[in-house]
């Protein structure tokens, strides 16, 4: 076990998250996440992250309705990434695809 | 399919890389890479990463033996993030844990 406490923010006050998806195994995506986020996606188990373009907050699947419910958030070793465990509903990707590297593969 | 020069990195020439483990689905651990180390990763096909704290390149494994075979590259929707398939030689830890996220769950 680890605690909120121990997350490190970078200089923009963000943190990756990693959504993995917990039934396919599948890594889904990645995004960020501020502190508000990470409070917001351990109460209400929905993943919510930072807009870095429209710097504002997201719940995934609010316009798509591909929502992620949150089964676990843990923090790695050094405290400087999140890794999410979700049931995600339909496609990750805004793209339509699985997740955001279907299909994406370099060498 | 897509190509390195899709690859779009950060303001310090860095992208995020994650890195899963093709056995057993677990996501491993989260570092990052630098031009060079992308194209040493694909040509050596070892994890090679840059980092930050030393600034300098390093091969997963160079001081612990624990290297990663590199098995796929993929580079995600918006180009911004890697993923690399691999097979992990012992725990993927320095802590010695199989993974940077074991035993660290917030919630």
């Amino acid at each position: 076990m680890t605690t909120l406490q121990n997350v490190k923010y970078n200089a923009d006050g963000l943190v990756p998250v990693i959504a993995q998806d917990t039934e396919t195994g599948s890594v889904l995506m990645l995004a960020w996440m501020n502190a508000e986020a990470l409070q917001a996606t351990l109460r209400t188990r929905r993943g919510t992250y930072w807009s870095r373009s429209r710097r504002q907050l997201w719940t995934k699947g609010e316009s798509s309705g591909n929502v992620q419910h949150v089964k676990s958030v843990s923090l790695d070793c050094d405290g400087d990434t999140v890794l999410l465990a979700v049931h995600q509903t339909g496609p990750a990707c805004h793209t339509g695809t699985a997740t955001c590297f279907t299909g994406r593969e370099i060498g």
